[in-house]
């Protein structure tokens, strides 16, 4: 469908991590037969492999990474791939693929999101001006050395532990005293309910820096939400894409001590105290791969909004409880002024509504004047479905927790599996309920 | 509802491995106290652990795993832990598990298996006096080095590469050979689909060993299948609460050199050439799963007849192929021998009925006078499911995959909210048929 | 459940429609048995009927009607029945129904809305004073006429026609001519849609006033709503019931002709120009079905509320379509004037949102200042089914179209047999997603 | 899809009846130019509908019957409407139906039954030569009488009664006698369950013969199923097809008073003690109309395979109850001889498997030598289900109870819709799950 490709704008200079999917059908010889083609195309290569096919039958599916030169060669190497079968989609992260009738690169299974490891907007060196710890070279070696990890991780192993300092752990005890004591008044029901279970089985308490791995481990058990280390803020359309596979990009550096109540970027004590409670919750960890499943593929324009979205209730949001509004945004959770300020009469506050959420303009350095009020995570979660329903994205994905990969629904086959997977459900949920009494 | 603990048998003596489920209601300071109660029961704890409730809601789990030292230790301390809560649930390998009214002691989530580890039916020391290998101090020292992998090795952990000596990789060579030739004309069609793939992606071919831990991750992608290295035969009741995790656990370790067409016990040609090509089919994963999830808390006389399936489809099946009959068991796909007998005109063939098949009695040593031949893998599951319904196990189970655990579906929150799962895969196949062409 | 009747308010005289369920189990001679208790309790009973159980299994239900005296004979004759099963529920017509813990008589199957027959709030014969035939007393004659065959009618039978006259024939054309001229611009997508339709297969012209039995038979076609003759209005309770089985009360006369353009209550003209096209699509079936179920054995309070919904959307709902607004309600689609009105800038217009518009106040004599917009059919009937689900009901029901009637879904047996319906509709969907190519 | 219509046969006189489906999109003026179109058509018009097209959008559909002089007229017809819509559908009762490509003719809505009303195999004048009442006048007569309301019966209305005489009456109290005294012992579990019911609600006794009205209208609030009065027997095809609409072609006459025990045909005793007790069953409701949906527009060759299994199942069809078996095929039920024949060890009894029952020739002159055991209606239902996806009919049907008209799954649009059903269904399952305690 979505292998169209013409160059019908200027060639542009890459390198674009591109991936290419073909399909061919299986007869004696074939999988050797069209490595041969494939190696022959003398492209950079970084991945080839071949799969069963999603779709039921024969075919076999051959997934090929390679480091593009320019959108030209995209669209010859995709040509002369036609030549040995006519199943070929083309997925990359070139700046031309809307109007080259690609679409945009986005991760197919949980490894792949290893492509992200040295990809960072803002590099661990070179703190902003106004970052607290921009002058201080212990600081900046020590979050260095603590990003080294991000970098080097991959799929599958477990998060190093880090061995804070004793001033590290004081500056994250001065948080934690201050913020645990506005939970019980601001924060919301399911935040308030998982802290206590995060004190008693992941070591959260003022005196300790919990550990990543430990903490991933016991979201995963909960929801299936894991961390991963990353070295700082990735592009919205890469941080959204791992949230379709239930992973969330955590920081494991700390603040500087100077000023431990402020931080102008994600740290340990944002990610551990304001991200991780809600992702045991079984609606918003639903929540959250929705976002996330929406940004696979999607526009630019789309990923802004899905990221705007994301903003005004992953890091923002506020919900109704009975008759209160409280916070389970993290960017809430984990500021102490700007928890206060939200929940107090200052700011404007508006229901929850994806599609008018999605076009609100926000600044990230001042607290925000309008804040967002779901009715629940169950129906943030409805809400965006309906609304991705509105993008314009030429497919459908489902996400296979097998096998932790995503599944493009696009053709009768996979829609007919589907189908039958949900039948299944079905006769599983009646013997259920034959067997209570 | 299965918390009725009495002692109405005499007292039996352990250890055994017996887990408590406790649910709590939210209310401050309640996972201490009961932490602390846990604590004074002076039992031997190998776990505790506090987990949101499955049910919806805001009641807390304990896990708690002691090794009880009698069965009148379970009783007097299920009868202590209702001081607490009422709702306490007792599972116990104890013998008299299925008289006291309890549930025979299953795993619930996938890190459970590691209790597995250590216990074995035939150790890796000791080899039968028939074992072509008996004799040789160097084969069973070989054999010894490989199976501590197997006992020291914990879930979420990469399977650690064995460095096959020339001669093992000889005697796999003489099997792959041979087997390989047979495979065109007996092998049914899912095997000979997916073998070319794992030559082309995991190193299968006559002078390499492939390593567990690539062939578990190709698995994985397949259909979440994975590999975990055991020391040697299991119980058939751990072996097939293994499959509800879709965990197949594989030797590592080879046959004797002396005779490499023959093996009295699983090693690692039987567990890559004859069951690893198969789970890589989804049907065949979710018709070995259903065995496994009808096996977990099942009575012993259950176990039995789940294994004489497992025997009879699993090892020993054969499949209708069209007007042809081909094997998918893995005992004769790795069976030079009883492969081509099994497709003869000797033994006898019977369809594929689990009622009838769960009673037949089977024979381990010889090649078998009968064989079951099932219509296809969806058709053999579906009856395997209509099978496991006669099972008179009082609670039905779902795996969750995201959370690689099994869920008890015993009460009305948990079954509701199975449903609005269901109903959500429905809104997303609304979408898919919305999108497609 | 709601069989717990104890007189716990001061005994009011009726007499009062009272429906009996009991279940009896199955065993020889039982139906006689308790059909002899039945006629000796000495009441005034108008139907009797002994039926298989809707739940699975060997039960009996019977069906008791009588005409309570008051409120206390009802709780007398029910403890009577306990003596024979105790699965005894009243329904009951009572104004106690609430307070004694009863369900408010609702209809179960389609042939009880012959109970209505004779239940109207305004008699045809007195007209109010500021009715433009209140002093003519031939068109009161003839109204008579024409309502003596809704008095008359029962379920099952064909509606009669009536022979139009000359006059009458006139004014509907004034009506006809006058509206037609504003559909093209006014009425939304669905009535113009169906429009045609109606004037090529029923008869609709400005020379001819179609009759019922026609037109009912069409819409029975398109959406299996039929018309029911009415003798005039019915309150809101009964008439909302009808929706539930998908039969709409009609009006057969036509307002006095002096003044063709106006008229303080329902007529043909209203019925057949205004609602009946709207039924003729399935998503707005769907959504006047739903009010209705809601309405079955609702509080007076709860029907209130979907009384207040249906009239500010049934009756002069507007819809948005594309950039416009348009109107689908009836009392707008059959009023020159208000349609214009409503329309125009003038009044208020706010989101349809069920549980805001279910409060609203209204006045019948004058136009509207408040009219609600729709998105579309489907997304109304969701929110209302959303609305319905906060409504305090201790039963939740289906309609059964093989049967025309209501089940109450408060067991587990009837449960699991919807299960197995909905299961069994998605093998067909199965199988039609294999068919289409 | 299958309006490809050449003649590629030699030319076949009829007439025969022919509908055709046309799809017009909505734009003014559009239904009047294809009406008119389709009366220049110069046809035997006997029907012309213009409809909502099913398939949500904006199309109308027509529904032209005529009869068609020869298969030419037929291709020529449908030739020159493919002028006005390329959307043409061809459903013909001609014998080259299967050659060019069209359906043969099947029944849309449930008054389209009324154009079986003049057809049948054996007219009622002329019985064969071995019936008791051949060279009876008097009985003859009496036939014809009884048989002229079935000629003139037309859907919806009801159905006449008759006033029996002595002499039938007496007939009836005999044949009643004797099987009212085996049914305890040979009739299943279903059959005695519900007779009672027919005692109590239907007059069943032996000195009356019930009404076909008040059967029919007890049987519609049980299941849905009604009967219809039919003046002997049809073609399978005529009356398989009829039960897609649960509608069951039901003889009014009564046997010839000479051999009270004896009939060679159908007659009312048939019909009311064999058939009418078990369509009370939702499970046999389900099974029946299962075996009519398969049969619509089915080739000839299936609709005999289908006769067959209805021949084997709904005649004389054993089921097993408990460690027993018994009856439930209706030819055994009125049958005082073969009731006890067919569960004596005398005939053989196989197990019911759709795909090996439609292929067992039958003779229906004596008792039968091999009968067919059903485990449950509702498996068998399932079986049939399954049986019917092997039979190679380019489409997929469902019945809709509302409209009482059969839905051709034939686009994306309709399965979509249809899809929603099953969701919003699920949306009432969760709402009865949460309200049950």
């Amino acid at each position: 469908m979505y292998s169209e490709v013409t160059l019908n704008t200027i060639n542009e200079s890459g390198p674009f991590l591109t991936t290419l999917l073909l399909s061919v059908q299986d007869r004696v010889g074939v999988l050797d037969e069209c490595l041969r083609s494939i190696k022959n195309l003398n492209i950079s290569l970084t991945r080839i492999e071949s799969r069963p096919s999603r779709t039921p039958g024969w075919d076999y599916d051959f997934f090929v990474d390679f480091s593009a030169e320019n959108t030209e060669q995209i669209v010859r190497v995709s040509e002369t791939l036609k030549g040995i079968t006519n199943q070929v989609k083309v997925v990359s992260a070139s700046p031309t693929s809307a109007t080259v009738g690609q679409v945009p690169w986005f991760p197919r299974k949980k490894s792949d999101l290893d492509t992200y490891a040295n990809k960072v907007l803002e590099m661990g060196e070179e703190l902003d001006s106004d970052h607290p710890g921009a002058n201080d070279p212990v600081y900046r070696a020590r979050r260095s050395e603590i990003t080294r990890i991000a970098k080097t991780y991959r799929h599958g192993q477990p998060i190093p532990d880090i061995q804070y300092k004793p001033e590290e752990i004081a500056t994250w005890g001065a948080v934690f005293r201050n913020l645990t004591a506005l939970y019980p008044t601001h924060a919301c029901r399911e935040h308030q309910y998982v802290f206590p279970l995060l004190i008693q089985n992941c070591g959260y308490n003022e005196n300790n820096i919990p550990q990543l791995e430990i903490v991933s481990k016991f979201l995963k058990e909960c929801t299936g939400f894991t961390l991963r280390p990353v070295m700082g803020l990735l592009t919205s359309r890469d941080f959204l894409n791992g949230l379709a596979f239930r992973v969330f990009h955590s920081t494991q550096y700390i603040r500087h001590h100077s000023r431990p109540l402020y931080t102008p970027e994600p740290d340990v004590c944002h990610e551990l105290l304001g991200h991780a409670p809600l992702f045991c919750d079984p609606d918003f960890a639903d929540f959250s791969q929705e976002i996330g499943l929406a940004s696979l593929g999607a526009s630019d324009g789309d990923i802004e909004k899905l990221s705007t979205i994301y903003w005004f209730t992953v890091e923002f949001g506020l919900c109704r409880q009975g008759s209160d509004i409280r916070a389970f945004g993290a960017g809430l959770l984990s500021s102490f002024g700007e928890l206060e300020y939200a929940l107090s009469d200052k700011p404007e506050k508006r229901p929850f509504d994806p599609s008018k959420t999605a076009l609100q303009k926000y600044i990230v350095t001042e607290y925000q004047p309008i804040y967002f009020v779901a009715d629940s995570f169950k129906d943030a979660q409805q809400k965006v479905r309906e609304f991705a329903k509105t993008l314009n994205r030429p497919f459908s994905v489902r996400y296979n927790p097998y096998t932790e990969s995503v599944e493009v629904l696009d053709n009768k086959e996979k829609i007919i599996r589907y189908t039958q997977n949900i039948k299944n459900d079905m006769t599983i949920l009646i013997d259920a309920l034959e067997r209570i009494n």
